[in-house]
């Protein structure tokens, strides 16, 4: 299965080679970041986004913004070091697994001997991992969540937790890929999902690329379709998971966690345990981005909304754990009520995790 | 208080004035519909939209469509005002207000006696009337709502069920523009309504244009907005009401119904009594429209999903009628168990409704 590499690094490595998800579905553009600027302003404009995806890009971007620092004292590329973390970390709020990935890289720092380009050795080693850890979590995720998507099965997602908002081949999107892939007839509703469409650009554009049926419908019709018997279960994303189990992602999942409800569906959350942030008690405590309301007013040179009009653009909203049916991770399946706190969940429905390992836990990743 | 006309007859009376509002909100445009050919392509491109707007430009351009017939014989004339309203008729199938406006027509056509000229006459006071009663009906509609809004109120509502809509000042928004009237805070929430942005592009612009503060958020964004206890009330119209109280309207209708009941909201339907539609006796009666998926898949010239995807585009949903608290029409409050059968709804909470007659009742309109 040919799934797209949504961060990588460049050939030379000098660079944080991305694809500007602004451009899809119209163009498959790759971005390479090396400044500083370029890294920030990437994440910031969603060019790169989805949760894993952005504390991946942020690691490796930390190392590219660092190249030309190799050859400074040990102090000043710590304190260049210092101030380049920080204005990452200040790109986008909500997700958890950006500040949980450039924690790492500052613990990985000041962990190290020597001059600053052993330093910068170090930090590339570490970003690099920190990319094949995810691969290999959502590859871990798709296989625990595989049970869930029996042949036939009708999903319903939300935004896009696919390749392209992760190193390997997503976290919603995984079982599906693997369904796919084991040969179960697997047919996917996509909310457009508003006002990015990231359900319409961007998980209709990698799934039918990947050869998966799938139906894109306007967020407001998903809890119809679900009224009509069209839906057999929903598997979303998210950015962050507080200790409790409520999650945060992208703004409409709530919605849709409400229809689900209502309807008697199951409704999934699939994440890494990078997204886990036991030091929140609830989904209040979540800090939800609110982006510019020329996102809902604008659409490329057209004007959709009169300028005399508010306009209210969260990103994000909160699905309080009573609605989760499960939460499945690279460790395992958790099940109402939510405990984290040992690390590990149940091996699934059928128990055909035998390759999960606790790599990387919660405690390890933060 | 000066609100727009969404639909009247141009100055020499030979053409259908319409607002044009494909070119809202960035232009005001103004289209004069002659042909049948002009006021079947203006109902079925939406330039001309919201159930009582279309029933009464579908009359009135059935007359201007029927002029150059005005020196045929009467059989000639009368087989063209067959085939001209056939073809109106068939332009959208959700909302009642069109067949029952057509039907209306025919009817009147059909007591007439003498030339075509005559017919053609007599059928220009019907239009005028429906017209003229639409008016009335939205002003009693926002007379009999009006209790509902009360100083400080934050109203949800979805799609456009305003000015635009009617003849009038509209009917989800009659009361929010009566209110502001009367000197009381209203704020208002739309969600944008996708995938025309009926509620960014023309709830927005009315209301603002009337100084009536207005936010404009994603349609996944209600439920969050609801959770945060932001809401107060939500009032939505409707394209047909069935027997029950089913009510079926702008999709992503039932989606807010569900976020209303599951926060504790009421949730109010506005509709004119030529909505009901008595003969279905349920919801799933009612011929839900499919529109193209062009209007998921672009804005404009640009692209939004890739071309192997598919799309489903229902134009309404169907919301039950255990989720309505009240259906308030020209005619009185309903509230559950709906019955219609007497033509009279209960006067509202605060009995403000001294001027109303029921000069339109469900049997004459049918």
């Amino acid at each position: 299965m040919a799934i797209i590499e949504s961060v990588r690094w460049s050939p030379a490595g000098d660079a944080v080679r991305i694809i500007d998800q602004t451009q899809l579905p119209g163009r498959l553009v790759e971005r390479d970041l090396r400044s500083i600027d370029d890294v920030c302003e990437a994440i910031g404009r969603l060019a790169v986004r989805g949760a894993p995806a952005i504390g991946i890009a942020g690691a490796m971007g930390l190392v590219t913004a660092l190249i030309p620092s190799a050859r400074e004292s040990r102090a000043v590329f710590e304190g260049t070091l210092r101030a380049y973390a920080a204005r990452i970390r200040a790109t986008r709020p909500t997700a958890v697994n950006l500040p949980r990935a450039l924690d790492r890289m500052l613990a990985c720092a000041a962990e190290v001997g020597g001059s600053a380009s052993n330093v910068l050795a170090a930090l590339r080693a570490e970003a690099t991992a920190l990319l094949e850890e995810d691969r290999a979590m959502c590859r871990r995720i798709g296989e625990n969540a595989l049970p869930l998507i029996s042949d036939g099965a009708s999903v319903l997602t939300h935004c896009n937790a696919g390749a392209l908002a992760t190193g390997g081949i997503g976290t919603a999107l995984a079982p599906i890929y693997l369904a796919h892939e084991a040969g179960r007839r697997v047919r996917v509703f996509v909310d457009e999902t508003r006002p990015l469409l990231q359900g319409s650009r961007l998980t209709a554009w990698e799934l039918s690329r990947a050869g998966i049926p799938v139906t894109v419908i306007a967020d407001g019709a998903a809890a119809s379709l679900m009224r009509a018997g069209a839906v057999d279960l929903c598997i979303v994303g998210a950015d962050r998971i507080a200790a409790n189990g409520d999650v945060a992602n992208k703004v409409g999942t709530y919605a849709a966690a409400l229809a689900a409800q209502h309807h008697g569906l199951p409704f999934y959350v699939a994440a890494p345990t990078s997204t886990l942030d036991p030091s929140l008690p609830n989904g209040d405590a979540i800090p939800i981005e609110r982006r510019s309301g020329d996102e809902l007013a604008c659409l490329g040179a057209v004007r959709l909304t009169p300028p005399a009009a508010d306009i209210d653009n969260p990103a994000f909203d909160v699905t309080p754990a009573e609605m989760v049916t499960a939460i499945v991770t690279d460790v395992g399946v958790f099940r109402r009520p939510f405990d984290f706190s040992g690390g590990r969940g149940d091996r699934g429905d059928r128990g055909n995790v035998a390759s999960i390992t606790s790599t990387t836990s919660i405690t390890s990743t933060s």
